[in-house]
């Protein structure tokens, strides 16, 4: 992509440390005319002087009105266009379980499902959501019958009736029809056919992958076939460690934020733990051997699409108390922001900006005294696409020299 | 490029006047925590009622976090995406020193260096700065003694150990290695070779060119030798005149700029002196020839990157009080804005945007009362790419039809 090239030929050994603080799903929705959102009800001292000392502004981590994905969210924040870099879902689910994707394999999503024995129709496309010990049981027997030669193949849980397929062989493409039919009663799994030329070798995969699947999970009620979609064949993408002279370090405590940190060259802190301390204390350990972290909280987005705006309340509140332990690791930038909007009123990813407060010595305040989103949108970055935050911030460490003479 | 094809298809008489002010690297800091930036601390009556009557914003002459170099914050502001027309350092060289460059020349950069006499190596990059006299001398010499069949060479001094070298003949392209080996005592000049098959030819006329010199300089001491870099060739650019129905001229001091604007089809009035004052009444003298006019403000810019705080508020102080005579002249469109920042603390061109105002009768007034960084942040333009400001003062003087009906 353009812009990372030009960034490339700009890099320079940047001279201060960038802290980028997420809170997943912050962006929310007043639940009463005239009232707050969920951040604007919080108490936020520290978020607060983030903005106050900072330049503040709103971010599309896609385009206006488009709801961003998890996964395309960070890209943006990472700095990758996400309608450039368009990570399928396959793909998303192999990063969300942490496996150690490569270059040219060919991720497919996998619900296991239910078939009529007598006529092979699909009667349950999430075979009643089976448990997840279930499905594990079924992976194990995929994983130890299915034999394709000249490929490797390989089957994980995700979650109930959700699975993951990675195929690994040379010259996977991705233009494959999907085998779900989308009704139930009606037709059998669908055929898989390659919609291009150069995904004929991966159809053939797939069709025999999904050919000796159902045979050997015919007896197994009611998940006794799958079903195939989503398939993304991993194209290798220009690492962060390229486009920068900067060491990168991810601190998170869910698979898939890890697992997308990890496709774009950061290294992930095994030592995260599993709470928003525990992530500040591995930032506190790790600071002298990075030049920049990501560090993700995953709570304010699991509040938010429970609806449940009290405990998203608290959570932003027990989060801020967080930020002055990475305040006084006095990085040369500290940024707050969200990947996207998870507002308690939708309980789901929504397509309204998100909140950005970017403190640094070389940055001109604003005037903006609160991080709330409304406050923000009267800030001095204005609005902008979020794959601009991270060519801003590392400006802000003088990473970056100036663009012709 | 799309836009300039869409905006020459609009094209129309406008019905008034334009002035572009220019203050090159207006946009600053603060230099203590809540103070003002420069302009923020300058006395600006004029810029102030500028902003008042006009419309305000905020632009990135490249993107945002995007430091722009003088050459692409200008091409910019004229409606060039800087992206697309990547002007190379050879040719803002060339321009620089007001070289009459034309379509298809290939500009290179040329160091005066010293070479050890018995290895050969590389022994000062910068042949000790010689002093320019010396560099004019070694630069008559290279004019008068190269000769390269089939191929026009021109050599002109710069600065000190700078020089420009522009070579003339058909078929020059620059994917061409550069020979500054970039450290010193280990190498000598770095050979030529063509990095893609077009540029074959430039790359042997250019090799042979580096074998010339170091022959005519061999007694030089301590300017023995010259390192090649920045190879740009000059493919045509479109000019302003075939995108809008308008005249342009140019005032500016430095040779860098009158370059920039000559590149893009102004014209370069003869008379502008070199005081602000002098660019004004050359404004006025010409007001009735033209239908717009770009006036260039350099001081701005060279006190920024001194660090001179006191005498970058002052120059800008001074400029305010020459804006009525702009504004006498009742132009139907007057526009106030930078190039890019130069703030005091950094001494060097940044990225931070930089405020813009349009006064103009058909504009909508914003309420922002002062032309400051901060004011402008809030103001009714936004935050744009500065390539969008051409279009706009273009419609303000009626100068584009609608797109579509």
């Amino acid at each position: 992509m353009e812009l990372l090239n030009v960034l490339k030929r700009l890099r320079q050994r940047p001279q201060g440390k960038i802290i980028l603080l997420v809170f997943d799903g912050l962006g929310g929705l007043p639940r009463e005319a005239g009232g707050p959102t969920e951040l604007g009800a919080a108490r936020r001292p520290n978020l607060d002087a983030v903005a106050r000392e900072g330049v503040c502004g709103l971010l599309d981590n896609v385009l206006p009105g488009l709801t961003p994905g998890s996964g395309p969210a960070h890209l943006s924040l990472f700095g990758y266009d996400p309608l450039v870099f368009d990570i399928g879902r396959g793909l998303l689910g192999a990063l969300g379980i942490g496996f150690p994707i490569r270059p040219g394999d060919l991720a497919v999503r996998v619900n296991f499902c239910t078939v009529d024995p007598k006529t092979g129709f699909v009667t349950d496309r999430r075979a009643g959501r089976i448990p997840t010990e279930t499905n594990e049981k079924l992976v194990a027997m995929l994983n130890a019958g299915v034999k394709i030669p000249g490929c490797e193949v390989f089957v994980r849980t995700e979650k109930e009736h959700r699975a993951c397929l990675v195929l690994r062989a040379d010259g996977l493409y991705d233009g494959i029809t999907e085998t779900d039919p989308q009704t139930t009663g009606k037709e059998p799994p669908r055929p898989v056919a390659a919609t291009d030329a150069r995904s004929e070798k991966a159809a053939a995969i797939v069709a025999e992958f999904a050919r000796q699947a159902a045979a050997i999970l015919k007896d197994s009620h009611p998940a006794n076939n799958l079903l195939l979609r989503g398939y993304a064949r991993f194209e290798k993408i220009p690492l962060l460690t390229e486009t920068y002279d900067m060491r990168f370090a991810a601190i998170a405590t869910y698979p898939m934020y890890r697992g997308v940190a990890n496709l774009v060259g950061m290294d992930i802190l095994p030592d995260a733990g599993d709470t928003m301390e525990s992530e500040f204390a591995c930032l506190e350990r790790h600071y002298a051997d990075y030049d920049f972290f990501f560090l993700h909280i995953k709570k304010t987005d699991s509040y938010g699409e429970d609806g449940n705006w009290d405990a998203k309340v608290h959570v932003i509140e027990e989060a801020d108390k967080l930020i002055p332990r990475a305040r006084a690791l006095d990085p040369a930038v500290l940024c707050v922001t969200a990947d996207h909007s998870t507002p308690c009123v939708l309980k789901m990813h929504s397509w309204h900006p998100v909140p950005v407060a970017i403190a640094s010595k070389y940055e001109r305040p604003d005037g903006v005294q609160e991080f709330t989103e409304r406050a923000c949108a009267s800030g001095g970055l204005g609005r902008l696409r979020g794959i601009h935050l991270m060519p801003m911030l590392v400006a802000n460490a003088l990473g970056l020299e100036k663009y012709g003479a």
